[in-house]
């Protein structure tokens, strides 16, 4: 049972780790900020990943292409045709809505208006700017959609840098745009925002072991970093759904307050991307097998997900209320390893012999992990803070540690606390705290 | 002395990492690709930066702020009126040039004609795009020119949240774009870079003081992270390149191929952004300070480096040339915590009695480090490769290694090598490699 979509929105803006961007001019529709929890969530979400996907293995690299590419690379991806929504707009209010997505495509969702719409215009969902200091047609270059072509146009500068033989991967995360007619459901869908793809490259009679090896491996890397199985799964497109070119898509789905929505999408792509290139390009993007003595493109699995979405989604399933001694506790309970801060170090009051020893500790454990020395209000009340916001440990400095130099560490999930040595605190801690 | 500019952007280029953006379609002006090792450099040195200003500090929180702002931001900000450069256009060969920056304000130095420029039209920087459907001026919004005003329009929301008192700092890593109008020297001056920025508060009367300790923070962590001392400077601004709100600016300079330039500026902005955002939102800014039962506008201290641009100085300055036994040996005698590959193990042989051993112990050491395998050519042309990307240690298995159990470890900058037993190899790269 997720948790209710205003509780975490609030939570999420009370405690700082989303706020509406540009909210003191009004706000701008559709864009957000992470505040200091909320960006270090993110950012823990992303390191997983990168964790995941490039660092454990052997035949993944990285890749940072730029967000302003050639416009070559959308006309040849087919972006430029074809990357378009239909747009209906409500003559009686003035709304503009999307046509497919209408529950009843005569109706107005806004004003409830049936029959008022105006024909159906394509509109391209690319944002469009210009570089250099004239406005004209030549100079137009697109914000990317997605960051997948910037991998596929690097594919030869990479495979032979990198030496790379197939199967391989090219990785990479960063920001895309996409010029959204109704975006929603707060940080859900954006108009900017941050994705996590990687292209794996493989021998085209391998590609559907591959991509049922990636299925099984992305679903596991949820379930690994502690989503709730109940609240998530593999959903393969149907036939009426699937891209012209893929022999096969299908999306992660996580059971939303909203109800079930893509974290990621996991396509057989087949050589469509590549050969697209080689095509417009006039370069031969075939891959060389030596051992064969053979050329041929080839075929890519894309595991693509959202990180925004996917951060959005860990703390949605994070969200936990308990009763404890007739109050209610509000806990995050995140992965120790997507948790914004890792131990909290508490003296028990402002009184100088505790902050003389409490100071230093919590600069000791810093140069292993994020580490938040609250020093204001009472002890209840910051212990209930650490638990909102998802801290693993919370080690608190009390009057005893003046004589027996030990500390007390309480544990966010079971509340269970243990009195530890002061010289024990860092080990016992990294016990506790995988990478 | 610094490397030659050239043979710096030939090794990017030759290694994987730095492409040219859209390569296969003739490039787009000004933009880069970021390699698998350009990307791991880049990275690395973003989370250093990110670790010695947010991780080891009491008093600074990090915030990941959108790129699409409200446009009253850059009104606000001033950069809508002034963020100009003045563009003269050649009417002999039609060549756009910076008036401020030409040696002789009459002559092109395209085609080296005189007094054939048009008037001077000041061109605003921002790249300008449309959300929404529709391309009307209402719907115009602006890429950031600079990450620093996603700190200043969200200070009151971090200060609230995180429950910070003065003085604190808020960091922020991100890209911003500016539409140069002559953009050059590689990755150093391009239309799409990335930052890494911090805005400190504090009391006004303070300002100064911490305007100095900021200088020597940030010098300090060029130096820590092992740039030639003599290769680096700080230029105090004079009185004509103030900017009109800055009481004091420093730039952190390096010695480029091309002579002194700017890595990083260090400014002293008193309260003009506070106070600019307050009078255009309408909102209060000023701090309230309980112990005295005041309000005011904090003055900030900004360090704000290029992400870019400072990874481009770290590669220049590692590069070496030296002979060894009449053969030149190139090396990139990066820091190991900036290296991309913290250890490459290398069979001696493809024989798979070696690869049994070099595979699972590459695995091993990945879940801690960025390794490499590298399996392919003979073993001196591996260890030049790995000195001519900066790897720290090269880990070889070879055929003692099946009697004794052990593997030659050897040092990137000293070419010596140690015998280190299969069990302990992780220990010996951890006592090498800091966090």
């Amino acid at each position: 049972m997720p948790a209710d979509f205003d509780t975490i929105v609030n939570l999420a803006k009370k405690r700082g780790f989303v706020f509406q961007s540009s909210e003191i001019y009004g706000g701008l529709r559709s864009a957000y900020d992470y505040g200091p929890l909320g960006a270090a969530l993110l950012r823990n979400v992303k390191d997983q990943w990168w964790r995941s996907m490039v660092q454990l293995r052997d035949n993944v690299v990285g890749l940072d292409s730029a967000i302003l590419q050639s416009p070559e690379v959308w006309v040849a991806s087919g972006h430029v045709a074809s990357f378009s929504d239909p747009l209906v707009e409500c003559t009686n209010c003035n709304t503009r809505s999307r046509l497919d997505k209408l529950d009843d495509p005569e109706q107005c969702p806004s004003c409830g208006m049936r029959g008022k719409f105006t024909d159906p215009k394509l509109f391209n969902l690319m944002f469009r700017t210009h570089m250099g200091p004239v406005e004209s047609e030549e100079n137009v270059v697109y914000l990317r959609p997605e960051t997948a072509q910037g991998i596929f146009i690097n594919f030869e500068n990479v495979r032979r840098t990198a030496r790379l033989t197939l199967p391989f991967g090219i990785a990479q995360i960063g920001k895309s745009f996409r010029n959204e007619i109704t975006p929603g459901q707060f940080v859900f869908r954006t108009r900017e925002f941050e994705q996590m793809e990687m292209e794996f490259f493989c021998a085209p009679d391998e590609s559907q072991q591959w991509f049922e090896y990636w299925l099984d491996e992305r679903r596991s890397w949820y379930l690994d970093l502690g989503m709730t199985a109940d609240n998530l799964r593999l959903r393969p497109h149907g036939k009426d759904e699937l891209s012209h070119y893929s022999s096969g898509t299908s999306d992660v789905e996580y059971a939303f307050p909203w109800g079930w929505d893509e974290l990621e999408g996991i396509a057989n792509r087949s050589d469509f991307d590549l050969k697209a290139h080689a095509d417009r390009s006039g370069k031969d993007l075939r891959y060389f097998d030596q051992p064969n003595n053979e050329r041929f493109y080839p075929h890519v699995i894309e595991p693509a997900a959202g990180a925004t979405r996917t951060t959005f989604a860990f703390l949605i399933d994070a969200y936990a209320e308990e009763i404890v001694n007739e109050d209610t506790r509000v806990v995050l309970r995140l992965d120790p390893r997507l948790s914004p801060v890792k131990a909290a170090v508490l003296p028990l009051s402002k009184k100088p012999e505790l902050m003389e020893i409490s100071a230093p500790l919590a600069d000791r454990l810093r140069h292993r992990w994020e580490i938040e020395h609250d020093v204001t209000q009472a002890i209840g009340r910051r212990y209930r803070r650490q638990d909102e916001i998802g801290t693993p440990f919370c080690v608190t400095v009390d009057f005893d540690t003046l004589e027996d130099q030990a500390v007390t560490v309480r544990d966010r999930d079971t509340m269970a606390q243990d009195r530890v040595s002061l010289d024990k605190v860092e080990e016992y801690l990294a016990e506790r705290l995988p990478a």
